[in-house]
């Protein structure tokens, strides 16, 4: 693995860079698409490749439930079983122990939870959540660390930042992998301190990427926007920064602001599934009664597959219909979106325009 | 538009053509695809090229109801509004009148019947038949028929062959473009005699080709084989032959055998969404558990996408997981195998050894 800064912004923390993985180069800022159960809804990894993806997601807890990571591991791991070429960030399970299972209960070993899929028990902690993600085989995997829910009080969050910490001392020792690079998990609530006194502690361990986990949880765009900021600054500048599960493209842009290098979110797909798509100028719900005579594109600036053969109208038909084809079409569409969103983004670092940049996109889409 | 038989099988019925539309050229005996909804389910138009798809049937009925015929021709025409440039077939509406609305009141003038939709009460005779497929632009028609339930007496089915032939002459008077081709189609449920009699009178009226209707409707092979090879020799041997809504692998064989040139199912489609693959050596059920770490792919002779990229047992996860990856994949791979397998029926005619090729598919498929 090789990461390098290659331009920073003048006037914000904003910065570009370039990731090299086992499986390829990409560009940072990245934005990384969700394939949780090993596929990103809707889309083949072909489409995957059009779409100009380079790297996406997994979800470790879903593919250790289903369809078992030894099982993957024994077909050849993820790449191959699900025919992706491109480079893979598995998550650590962590966050889906808490908000998908149910009975979950956390002691200091880890955290015992019921499958969301038949009830059955399962114990996860460090070493599992590190035995597992080798097993998948992903490029880039993250240590398994307490996600305190929100909101939560100061000693919830100052116990999860005390596990977090003492798991991901475990998952270094239990890191042995020259093909895989581990990312450390700042932790910390809403709490500034918290953040920080977790940052401090995960750095000093001397991962080789650090993610800030527990964001994009309920908290209102300021609180959020005001936490990375805070915490950015206790990073290591040479490393990659991930911040997790976000976002719309307006917390991505105070991502960057605060010298983020790599963001995941379920939006362009989730939302391309329920018919609402993106656009530069804002968001467009398909099924709106509007568009039932529309030959207009999508996006008439947008040349994916999906604006250059369809029209709103035979879109919206899709949609009514519930016809398969409307799920695939929507998400290449809101993909593309995000993809050209971030070369957009990473283009106008390199020309130091970036500032310029958000402060037209973000009055030109109201957010 | 053209059709000529280009070889004529010389143990059997059996003949190779050529069909030219103002959408290209297809050679027959040829499969077409169902497109109910102006879309062949999880498949863009681009999946169909790859699949070698020269032209697709989509139902009058649906297209009629959902989004309406009118805002099709208002966008240009369902070539134009689903962005697919091969050849179109459209049916005219009378078999799913009778198999999905409700409520439906048969008058000599037409069928009266509430929509499957929402109940809304609608009409289609021969002259509504023939306007809604004008204003969706197939360049393939059917006339407007009745097609009779199965089982039905002979009194019923006579009055239905009665009613066939009389709005098959008002079909024909209201046909005027150069563009589309009209088809008539011969009723007569499984009695010989009103099948000839129906054939006959359909025939002297001198439609451009000739479907075989009312089959596929619930009767045995041997039943509906016999109909078939009965009612070909009426047919005039220089126009296209089709029967409706056919079939299995082994009915195309019979069909194909009996002199039949053009074919549509939802078998392939439905199918593949339903787990149920095609493959040379027989069905496979994906979601068999023996199938959870094979790694070969369904069919080892098929250059279909799916096989040369995904494992038995990423399409059995996908499946399992209810993935929307699935449902393409499938029917990639069924779409993949029949339009094979209807490639191989006529390279066989043409080297004039379809009876073998009969004969050893039969034995290798187990049918």
């Amino acid at each position: 693995m090789e990461f390098k800064v290659t331009h920073r912004c003048s006037t914000s923390g904003a910065r570009r860079g370039q990731f090299t993985t086992p499986h390829g180069r990409f560009e940072t800022p990245v934005f990384m698409p969700v394939g949780t159960q090993g596929t990103v809804k809707a889309l083949s990894p072909n489409d995957l490749e059009q779409a100009l993806v380079s790297v996406l997601l997994a979800n470790t807890y879903h593919l250790y439930l289903r369809p078992g990571h030894g099982l993957i591991e024994r077909l050849g791991g993820l790449h191959h079983f699900m025919s992706w070429n491109g480079s893979i960030l598995t998550d650590s399970g962590g966050y889906q122990v808490y908000s998908l299972s149910k009975l979950r209960k956390i002691s200091e070993q880890g955290v015992t939870f019921q499958s969301h899929l038949d009830g059955s028990t399962h114990f996860i902690g460090p070493r599992e959540a590190m035995e597992i993600q080798r097993a998948l085989g992903a490029d880039l995997i993250m240590a398994f660390d307490e996600c305190a829910p929100y909101p939560a009080n100061y000693d919830y969050v100052r116990n999860s930042v005390r596990l977090t910490s003492q798991w991901a001392r475990i998952c270094l020792e239990c890191h042995h992998s020259d093909s895989q690079t581990l990312f450390g998990i700042v932790q910390g609530g809403m709490f500034s301190e918290l953040r920080e006194k977790s940052a401090r502690e995960i750095v000093s361990m001397g991962f080789e990427g650090y993610a800030l986990g527990g964001l994009s949880v309920g908290e209102d765009r300021a609180t959020r926007q005001q936490i990375v900021h805070e915490t950015v600054p206790f990073l290591p500048a040479a490393k990659p920064r991930y911040l997790m599960g976000v976002g719309k493209p307006e917390d991505i842009l105070d991502g960057v602001t605060a010298g983020i290098d790599m963001f995941d979110c379920v939006l362009p797909t989730r939302n391309a599934r329920n018919g609402a798509l993106f656009t530069t100028h804002g968001p467009l719900a398909i099924k709106n009664a509007c568009y039932a005579e529309d030959d207009r594109p999508v996006d008439e600036h947008c040349s994916c597959y999906t604006c250059t053969h369809f029209s709103r109208a035979y879109l919206r038909h899709l949609f009514m219909a519930k016809e398969l084809l409307a799920y695939r079409l929507n998400t290449i569409h809101n993909l593309h979106y995000y993809i050209g969103f971030m070369t957009d983004i990473r283009q106008s670092i390199r020309e130091d325009r970036f500032v310029e940049f958000r402060q037209a996109f973000l009055e030109q889409s109201g957010s």
